[in-house]
């Protein structure tokens, strides 16, 4: 599968990176960086960074938008901490991002390649945004984008009823949930869902692959900063969903974006009336998007931590 | 259990006169009627033709607000039919209602009793509102406010996100939801859970009470109208709520009403963050309503059936 | 011409009471009370307190909504002092408000009059929209309603867009302007218009009409307060306006009052494109208010004058 | 002064460009197309034709965005007929738009020039604000940005209360004016002022100058389509305005979009505070646009005429 990742790294776009770059069969053709977590340029550095310790390959990386379209500036640093790594100190990157921007990345990016590719954003959605609004052409050379974002049945977390990438620039997200592009919306249902205990982080910290290594120390640094046992993996479940579908349950719906709620601004609107008998003739709207109602928590969990130290070394057993 | 109905009746707001009629220690203290399935004449006519049918003794029915504070009218006649009782044709009454306003009637009965009085509305919260508008020191005269309106996790029926007797006042619902009088949301979680198949409607449509044997007829004509085998008792699973609330599960929230969305409009939104572990501490607001999460849809039914037909006589034995 | 005044008294709304007190052949019928300047308690003081100092005979001064609508509330202390009279000091009033809530006595009001009202409201709309929810047939009994609120071409005051009394409850003032009632919006654009300077205060202050008397304290008192030499009679101009429409200049418009913006909300939205040459012909709407755009600023405080110290005692003169 | 116009040509847009084209020492080193009047596909062929038709030197002409940010799209060929011009037929253009897209060509341009350069907006913000959301930094390469688009105090014509292009877009015009540029807005208080009459413009359709004898064309065909004797010059007041700064009275003011409301979106909120003596003290927002409330009618339509005729072959006299 060939993929390209929009990120706000951040301590679990750090884990969605190793995953992706550790994942068989997974080519990571690109790395768009965008204002969320932190700001961007806090954003490509964590994320060279992380290619880094992770001995990955050069994979492009490209600095977007440092801020929203339409809505005011909001950070997420009370979750990743001030430099959005939640503490782990990773050395200074050797490696540098392209000189083009994210959005021109993106548009060389799908236009280059011989067929439609997976796109996984796991961060604000304006990168993406201004792509299709310059270029909504290119929609047909995405197979599928699968969005961590948004919240079907669980409520929001930022407010109270808007999830964080979604409400740092709800504009954007209506343009791609209206773009025609097709949607996998990996949201609050799922996202808390698959999580790690402190036993099997500490575990992988002791990792000989060094991806696996900086999985264990990032979640381990969660668990404390949180005072928690078990640690979710949060955007690298996104990851898992694009690459292992069968391990997730998606029906399709219409979903919009709220704009103007003085409550539920950033909010998706999921018509559940199709699904709801007696009131099914009521639903109105195109299927746009595939909602992620629930996971197998257990199979992501185990895809996952068997991806990301796919590459330790064997021991050696010496006389 | 002394109680005032506030009512847009509706054949399910029927049901729920019937039920209110014949439990057992409850004591109807006043009906008051409010603009919604249908026009409030319409709703006054229906009200006093049921509790003729059922041989209700006397009880206040007040006319009240004939329009919904700064929204739009919508009504709901491919629900309730024309009239309003799905087709089932009523004596016209023989009763008449109170020359006072509903909203009026609602601040007497309120003042002349000893003690608190349980509110149970099963319509648009208009007459509700304007009360607690003009008179907000009402609020510690009412016990509790059972609501059947919103929707916490199921999202809307009339429109995506909003239920109807919400939808059809949002600035109403709001001004309750802030009054501090302590609220029971029965939403769209529970709304169409207790069912009735269509065989048990045919043997209480032959109930020699009058109160079931209308209850059937009510229950039949919608079956017949939505060509279904069940039937939600709708209205009347609040009221059953109301007197038998060891037969719901409910937690308290904070809940606000979104009066401003594109898509939102109407909606409740139930802070659920202090349900989600980690979130918790970004929950906001005072608890002002218990939701209704799930009910026991079997118990609910059972209560309903065995009450509305209480007054059966018993079968003469004759040799 | 008989008057019912909707007042949040409030230093201008003094004015405007001493003024229609005084106005030769205007017949106060009753005075209705509002949250809005301050408590509606006060207003409820106050107003009584005017109309004692003024030796006014019997009029019905009825107490009513102590809150606006769905919004939340604002007072304007900074304007009118923490009583509401700038720190005039008036005796405790002698007389008693009536016993009913302002709505039951406006609908009284109406229904006992022989021919249709006006009614001038110089305050938030609550009381006058929950009138017209309850009882909309009532707006055939007014004949017309000059109110004070609202803006044409002037921006707002209270907020960038918006005029105090409609900001206080954008949805009264929605259900006020949608009810068919003919109404003179006497806005901004006209408010700020008509003034007294501190000399002729001065001497108004003298009068030997008691009445006249407390316009000119109130004046200078105001004119104190904000260090300035030119004091607005504000809502008595509205008062003016409707006594002598002569003095003004309006025309007929589709208003409609936002609700629903950021920077807007409560705001006045007037349809201007019918006076607009090339635009007219997307105008849209009926017109459902006469806007007062200009007001002859001289004749309209000479009236004022005139009328406020009408009572004044003839110079005795002695041998 | 160099000067970068973007447009959606559109006849009014087509009278910019031949003033633009002609004015003494303007230079237009790019002009940028969007979606508004028509679609981005005809405005980029509207666009050449007209620089074909006044043998314009070589001057960038790139293709931008083919829809607006997160609203529906609107277009306005009510007013400017299918093809945009009005009826006017002008050959297909012998020139072609340059390959990269109008964001990248502002960015360039900007970049390039050795002084910050003036920008002239005829047109739905999509470009500017795109440009502005993925490289804010370029906000100080603008000396100053004259925005044909909204209105102060006389209302909207596309809505009752909005004009056209930022009606269009209102979320890019949000990012604009929230962006730092120094702006200068001339709205509908001046568009429709600057008129042509009939006769002139029948004079002005025989020049010698191909620009002129096209812009009487047009003017006429206006003239023609909406029945009326003068005609507007629309755009071309705006780039007037933009050269000749000594014909138009402008103050400065904290201007924000609505993007929320039912009635007011995509309106210019003008706070108008500072100007209002007694409520100067309550306007707040820094000042962020300079909003052109009149102008010098005659004035502008002299250096209008006379610039766009300039090249006019002297009339030979022959013996
Ligand atoms: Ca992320
Ligand atoms: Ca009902
Ligand atoms: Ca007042
Ligand atoms: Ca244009």
């Amino acid at each position: 599968m060939d993929v390209i990742l929009d990120v706000d790294t951040g301590v679990d776009d750090a884990l969605a990176l190793l995953l992706a770059l550790r994942a068989p069969d997974v080519n990571v053709r690109a790395i768009t960086c965008v204002d969320g977590n932190v700001d961007v340029d806090s954003v490509v550095t964590n994320t060279l960074a992380v290619l880094d310790a992770a001995r990955a390959p050069q994979i492009p990386v490209a600095r977007g938008c440092p801020q929203p379209l339409a809505a005011e500036r909001i950070h997420a640093q009370q979750v990743h901490g001030c430099d959005g790594l939640g503490g782990v100190r990773l050395a200074d990157p050797g490696r540098e991002p392209v000189e083009a921007h994210a959005v021109e990345v993106l548009r060389r990016t799908l236009l280059d390649s011989a067929k439609p590719l997976t796109v996984v954003t796991l961060a604000p959605l304006t990168n993406v945004a201004v792509l299709l609004t310059c270029y909504p052409e290119l929609a047909d050379r995405i197979d599928r984008m699968v969005v961590m974002g948004g919240s079907a049945g669980f409520g929001g977390n930022d407010s109270v009823a808007a999830e964080f990438n979604l409400l740092h620039d709800p504009e954007a997200a209506d343009i791609v949930f209206r773009s025609g592009v097709p949607i996998t919306m990996y949201g609050l249902d799922a996202f808390y869902e698959v999580t790690v205990d402190t036993e099997t982080a500490h575990g992988l910290s002791g990792s000989t692959d060094p991806a696996g290594a900086l999985a264990g120390s990032l979640l381990l640094a969660q668990a404390q900063r949180f005072a928690t046992r078990e640690v979710t993996i949060g955007d690298a479940g996104a990851v898992a969903a694009a690459i292992w579908p069968e391990h997730i349950d998606t029906d399709p719906h219409h979903v919009r974006i709220e704009l103007h709620g003085a409550h539920t601004r950033g909010s998706t609107v999921v018509d559940q009336r199709a699904r709801r008998g007696i009131l099914a003739g009521r639903a109105s709207g195109a299927h746009n998007a595939r909602v992620v109602w629930s996971v197998d928590e257990a199979a992501l969990r185990e895809t996952f931590l068997t991806a990301v130290s796919r590459h330790a070394q064997p021991v050696s057993t010496v006389a």
